[in-house]
């Protein structure tokens, strides 16, 4: 089976820079894959995608040698199973609330006896080499995201469960979550509550000896979060690559004129 | 952020009409939204039609100002984020039965912290415009479906129920609920008891102030609807309207010969 | 090989009635193959389909009997190799306006030593069943369109092809050709000069012994063209069954309200 | 409405063969199909297909004969409703492990008042032929899959469920629940726990007047199935049917060098 | 019919910019609509598109206003129909090399007596409202590339050719034809000898009344061709603004490192 | 620029196995791709296969380092084009019989100034890496089909044509050409003047220095070829590795019975 190239990253101290696939389509896939991200996820949550479209993008990608993830609509087996037997090779759960929530994300994800997934690895044991069997976790990595009031008072529980392997922080829910509509949605918080919200995330997922994960919506906060020790950076997403490059090529080629 | 046509026209005073799309296809969903429809309905729950067919059901309507709405399969958290993510701006969900099943459903159509909606409306703020933030629900409007006799004798508790808009009544269903197989199934119920029942969730409805939908399968019986007041009436399916009128050509054809 | 179900209506003396499928989707050419027309065309020039779709919309009538027909674009032997090694068992050619295109469109569809088509009926060998040989084209059936003024000077010629097997007429393109833009676009045509070309062409057809097929509009017209003798009608297009039928309805609501 | 050729082979003391689709195509599902399979299975849990497809899939499927089945990804209502209104007329449902997950099954396939499945068989109705109503259970078939050590446990109340058609067997999941990664996973057991573990099932399941369906990778396998009285066996999957051939064919042309 | 924006540009003495789609998507085609192009282009010569494609990515654009326009892929009369029917405003053929290339592409973009269109707007007189008819041409635009030796001799014979509305100069063809490999190849020429070319064609058009388009590469070169008279230029592609704002964004993460 | 695997192995004197696509989806692709031949060819002309999912299913073989090759539908610039920008590194054109006809085949493939290929490489430039640029051609594969008398005929002129690279066989038409329908239809030629017609072919091209393909329908008959001298054997086809094994399968298991 496959090796997880961001495992062997993370193996080697450094962090993960990961891509965000929004656009259901593998040819945009593609052209992601090829610019040097270490990973890239498909967004089944709030992506306009769907389920065979995130497989041809797994597809697509398979050439680059970058690592496949998805992130999943809602802490469901049936959704595990059929994103890691398309090939993923990392998950991203949103709304883990408690540790019953994380375990049995871990579960899903994993074979009997360690959990509950269910054998039928039907394009992971092509794609990802022979060898992908019952002890496919191994290489797997698996993140739950924490986004709500709840799951910050459950953080400690939800960190230290066995065989998770990173808490990924989504900025715009954990706001909400925390602060009401008090501040602007979005990425990229700079309220001090707020940093030290996504900071307390990390700082106890790494007391549980567990990966931190943020997505973040531009180099410079990228930036920000690899020095505060994040190990998986989001800092880039295909909708707003092409959207905000597009709409300054408009203003430069109109405001030369 | 656009303003919701249905909405516009209640508060005229006007009542909407709707028809239905079970044809997972762009151009079908194209051709009735150049026909006057005041809103249409993607079926995800009996069409045949999946998510990202919906979402290309929505790009094909959008020049016509048409309101898209879609049904979707069941209560569901991550469906009704995605549907919305998606730009449906209305929502019909099947199988409300409690209090709580209706306040779920409200919760999942809402932010933080009036509910748990996850942020991410990926085609929304493109597709509806600028300004589709945290109080997006208040252009989106939600019906839940009364449709088992559990949902009968919950009938004010969930049209009590706070930030639901309407109820949406599906004959099929509620009469065999309501009567086991007495009658034949489908729609446009002429029995007393089942046109009782129908008339008696309207008035639960207007009742609390929320609105009633009715699904019908004529343009004879959407009429009737409308003089009892319904607020929004499904005149039209596009499998039935292709069906019938391809039927009664052949009949015309072959019986003049 | 499955037998031709129109040949056979002819050899009954019956004439067929034929539906149009502009719009790219199985379930909607499913629908329409249930309703009792006795073939349906997929249209691949003017229709919003491609070739991968029309395929799935033959698959999608192979149950019910329905003769299955294609009109490509244009002439072409890859396209009509296309769409017969996709299972069509017959085939309307536009713009054929002189013997020599009469001759190349009956060579593409026959095996050498009688045509040039090539072999390789990768679905129709399964889908029309074992003995899909050499001697296909017996089974099929070859419509030449004749819609300009050259081609109603060639009439005799491109009647007399051997191996076509009729006339299709478009009336639409026709009238453009014949008389500029002196009437309105359209089927169902009630200018004399207009009525006497389509009738010189069903009765040039037969006098060579081959087959009369006519584009109508409605149901009225398409009993008329019976009448005059035409062995195929064309008598209803999806895209117009669903609109008429949607715009009639909503008129129909609206006006009893 | 259709009868369901596999109950009819029931009828006569026949067992099925069914075969399983793992490739999400139309085409590939018509190969299958004209091959003389009794049944196919569309695999919407572990295989790459998603609803859209699996419905062209059944299209396809339509003219040879062969029994639609699905299944399905987890016990669900909405998921059970799709695929029969999509045209399933069996269906087989992962991971029941309890009384009360086989009676929840049973319901989702029911019409009121022996079920909870709301009406509405946009597809079924037409692909099904006329009279697909409130009586439609009738005809179609209901596995469960027990493949867990608890519903080993429960195997009696399970099997005893009212409405339930049968068992089916999934001896991956069956192996790692069972015996943990004491043996390798897969299909086609032959330690003597497990051979005991697959009759004891079937054992009960024919006390109890129900049917029993296997899964095996293999046509000895099969047959050996058949002889143990099997009522239903799964001989064959497209994904390693293409794999094998393609692997043996090379192997062959290699070797002969 | 919908009037043409772009014509209305030009009416008002302004130049449009155009935005090119080479991926088949219509959500990325959204997006890009969304950001103010004047016009979008679907590249089915060169770009990852198929027909069926084009036609959701021209209804994905249509809530925007942004004209919509096609690149077919050669000189065909069918290729011409079939984007025409399916709603493109505007027209892009490549290699017009001589008078009577560019005479047929007009004859194939209009309906008789002026051309030789086929009728059957299917698409387009549904989305570009009533009126499309056999007055279409009026609002249609016609662009012929000019990139051969060839072309650039018959320069003034295919400039003057009635109906056509202008030339579109794509840079890369144009420098490999007239300077074999020479130079790298590309758009955004600076070498003497291909600008002096470039605006050759351009005076050339307008010196019989038509329009100058030319592709380009970057805002900067954008404005260049605005500032040297051009009517319509294209300053942006979906595939690299995606892939060089990835590529950037990384480059800065992994530079502030 | 990848270098291209199959020429690679000619320079090492080993000849190709090639293997054929005409199922048209990503997932049987990529299953072919894992079991180790040295190329494979998606059918463009009597495949079940268009042109978006054959870029689909060149991105999922891009992994396993198979050369993608395509047999487009006819002899056509922009055919020519499109596969190439989508990747294809290998190309088979159909019913090549003239000297003209072969060096257009070559012109189409190349560009100025050696062809009129057009520059646009959209997929290519990103899938087969940096530096596919005015030199593509020197890795790409040209072949030419002979399969017409007037191609015997025309042999040497054919073969001789400066920058094609070989001549593929196909022995279906090849038949039906040179001998009527005197013997079956199919591959695996076995009638003396077919094997001679075929091995005159194979003479022919090494004697100009180019390379022989064969098209074959089983493994002892494509080992007959390599022992023949052909360079590049086609051994098996999706289709009817799928089929055999099916039918193969439910004979043995009920054979056993």
């Amino acid at each position: 089976m496959n090796t997880n190239a961001v495992r062997a990253l993370w193996a080697g101290g450094e962090r993960a820079i990961n891509g965000w696939l929004s656009i259901g389509n593998s040819f945009s896939a593609e052209i992601m894959a090829a610019q040097g991200f270490d990973c890239l996820t498909v967004d089944l949550q709030h992506g306009v995608v769907d389920y065979a479209t995130a497989i041809q993008m797994f597809q697509a990608m398979g050439a680059s040698g970058v690592m496949p993830m998805a992130r999943i609509s809602h802490l469901s087996p049936s959704e595990v199973t059929r994103v890691l037997d398309g090939g993923a090779m990392g998950l991203i759960c949103p709304m883990i609330n408690t540790r019953a929530d994380a375990e049995a994300l871990v579960s899903y994800a994993r074979y009997a006896p360690n959990g509950i997934r269910s054998f039928g690895p039907t394009r992971a044991a092509i794609a990802l080499g022979p060898g992908y069997d019952g002890n496919a976790e191994d290489e797997l990595i698996c993140f739950a995201m924490v986004e709500t009031a709840e799951a910050m008072n459950n953080l400690d529980a939800i960190c230290s469960t066995p065989g998770l392997d990173g808490i990924y922080v989504g900025p715009s829910d954990l706001t909400l979550a925390l602060t009401g509509r008090r501040y602007r949605v979005g990425f990229d918080r700079e309220e001090p509550e707020m940093v030290e919200a996504i900071k307390r995330i990390l700082t106890t997922a790494h007391k549980h000896g567990i990966k931190g994960g943020l997505h973040t919506g531009s180099a410079a906060y990228a930036s920000r979060a690899i020095d505060w020790g994040f190990d998986l950076v989001t800092a880039a997403t295909d909708v707003r690559l092409l959207a905000e490059n597009a709409k300054q090529t408009l203003q430069t080629v109109r405001g030369l004129k």
